[in-house]
């Protein structure tokens, strides 16, 4: 940064006797940092840097079981390097661990601990762990400094992306949470090597959905990527375009406080509730690639102006990454109830986002159920 | 406002192909209403008017029992002359809401209600309920639009200013909770009306604690408005400065992001301590004046400049609201051991507010114990 950034401050206005008016401004100023090996390389000053930037006296890692597996080795070689002290909580592996209990569980932890506001949390993992790690940063002390080291490719490019905590209550996705920005962002593509491809294709979901939102050039380059899948430099650069495309996405809107009518939907009106009628067994990104081929079929159906070949090179490119391009038969009816429990949830419409083509995207206020019938049949009838 | 407010934004750098500085503005703009008898004359209509500009289709009403039997059939009126549907949840009264239990249930009522992001909460009750109001509309869905209508002194010149929402965590008063602005704030001094004295006493110490911070006019006017106890304009005039001082107060550091430094802190790094050794059988006002009297004998015995014509000054108009000032001998250990442990928790000294006179305070890194001995024995040696 050439110029410090401005200041969090509240302006006040008296109005005559009897009325205030307040404007609190906050501002939270961080960096995300993209380098393939950087967690062996680079993050250990990276993070002595944000320490001493903090004022951080300790860091504590908050991992879970999976990602401890491949990467608590490298992480905590990080951490030590800073010379600071580390300290290492661990959560189970899984959706469960973004619940109430998830949540009560990594606050008695952290108090255990003794984490004190200056304290700074490192988030290591997928998505569970950067939403749950920044939901726990958010609460704790009113908002303690947390960094990331997301290690999926969902997680790299979404989940650490935007400051966005949620914890799961009951059946309710994400129904508590808060918006709390992270201190750094550490991006290592390398570490997403270790997962399984099943995993990394529902990665590239997010990155698919983004490119078509946004960056004609980036889906053309997922366009030929998709076999063998993207690693090393080519992995690097479309994480790269897909955390600007993401960020540029969320800059008008960071809190959501405007409207609900966000191009980042594009999937999830749909692939949230079929998720959720899978009972979760397929992955998130799994869920939005059907989502956005359900979309993409009903906006080729209502808008003349695009073509069966606009449609198919979204669906070809779900296809070629393995990523569902329909809702099974069975689950068309569960998925309907999912989306109208939404709607009233939300007392108002879904605000589907319609894909034209890559870079066009436009909001239509809902769909009918014939509609998605249409919509859902053509996709069936697809050779 | 004459102009349009800024909004909520994103700013994103590129530097190079590795690094993204982010920039996060948040942006809320709401207003503070004060009017004596105003909860029965004008809250309809403000309430419709905030809820027309929020989109909000309805107003849920959460009050605690104490609250409930006096204000909530005004309140209620004031909901149904909107012509919004409203609905009620009821808290139990005291501290024990203030805790992960007391949130959760709420959260559950909240969503049992089919509360939606567009609704809007409507806070009624002291500081426990505009606590954990703040803390739970915080939470719900990432946040959803609250109004406070605080019914007690303490809530109406504290709680309610300034957007902190918490929630205790077992021992730790306020481990959990956040930051969020309230949509509206209706301040009808009337409703303390109700209230023990013992309460609006209470309640006084901490307009006590920010005029001596920031307001010498205000000190002047408490010491002329102590017996008999301010009602009527004369309390309205009182809570008009009294907010509109902690307002000014919050104002460089809203989201406490700064240091620990802070001057709203007065009476607060042993008042807390000492609330805790007594079990909470005292009220936090009344533990805030031990706090700041300790506070003052200790700035008289350290300062040349500070008199004990000054000190007297702050004494007697504790002393003049029955509050006390100073801590008895019997818990003159189990309060240091709780500064310390506060030391502990943060990893660093207490940042003591000292008050020299009305208008002047200063903050040191802490106090020794023998200090502390001493400014106890001086207080205790008063006749």
């Amino acid at each position: 940064m050439s110029t410090s950034p401005p200041a969090s401050r509240l302006a006040v206005d008296v109005e005559g006797d009897d009325t205030f008016t307040v404007s609190a401004h906050r501002v939270d100023t961080y960096r995300i940092h993209l380098a393939e090996g950087s967690t062996e390389d680079g993050l250990s000053s990276q993070l002595a840097a944000l320490a001493a930037q903090l004022g951080a006296p300790e860091i504590v890692i908050v991992i879970d079981t999976g990602a401890a597996e491949h990467h608590l080795g490298a992480v905590t070689a990080a951490v030590v390097g800073t010379g600071l002290p580390c300290r290492t909580v661990s959560v189970p592996a899984g959706e469960s661990s973004k619940s109430p209990r998830g949540l009560k569980n990594l606050i008695t932890a952290l108090r255990t601990h003794g984490v004190t506001r200056r304290t700074l949390l490192l988030g290591v993992g997928g998505g569970v762990v950067c939403d749950l790690v920044t939901a726990a940063a958010s609460l704790y002390m009113r908002g303690v400094p947390y960094a990331l080291v997301p290690t999926t490719v969902l997680a790299q490019v979404d989940a650490a992306i935007g400051g966005k905590g949620g914890v799961d209550f009951g059946a309710a996705k994400n129904l508590l949470g808060a918006f709390h920005h992270p201190a750094g962002v550490y991006l290592d593509p390398s570490l997403t090597a270790t997962l399984p491809d099943r995993q990394i294709r529902a990665g590239l979901a997010e990155v698919i959905k983004v490119a078509l939102i946004a960056n004609p050039s980036l889906f053309a380059t997922l366009e030929k990527s998709a076999d063998p899948l993207p690693t090393g430099q080519a992995m690097t650069s479309i994480v790269r375009h897909a955390v600007e495309a993401k960020l540029l996405l969320l800059s008008p809107d960071p809190y959501e406080q405007k409207d609900l009518r966000r191009p980042l939907n594009l999937g999830h009106c749909i692939g949230h509730p079929y998720e959720a009628a899978t009972g979760y067994r397929i992955l998130h990104g799994e869920a939005v690639a059907a989502g956005i081929a359900v979309a993409a079929a009903h906006t080729f159906l209502t808008d003349e102006s695009t073509t069966l070949e606009d449609r198919d090179r979204i669906l070809n490119l779900l296809a070629a990454y393995h990523l569902p391009t329909t809702i099974p038969d069975k689950l068309r009816d569960t998925v309907w109830e999912g989306m109208d429990t939404v709607r009233r949830i939300r007392n108002g419409p879904l605000h589907l986002v319609l894909p034209h083509r890559p870079g066009h995207c436009t909001i239509t206020d809902d769909i009918d159920r014939p509609s998605y019938d249409k919509a859902l049949n053509d996709l069936a009838a697809r050779p």
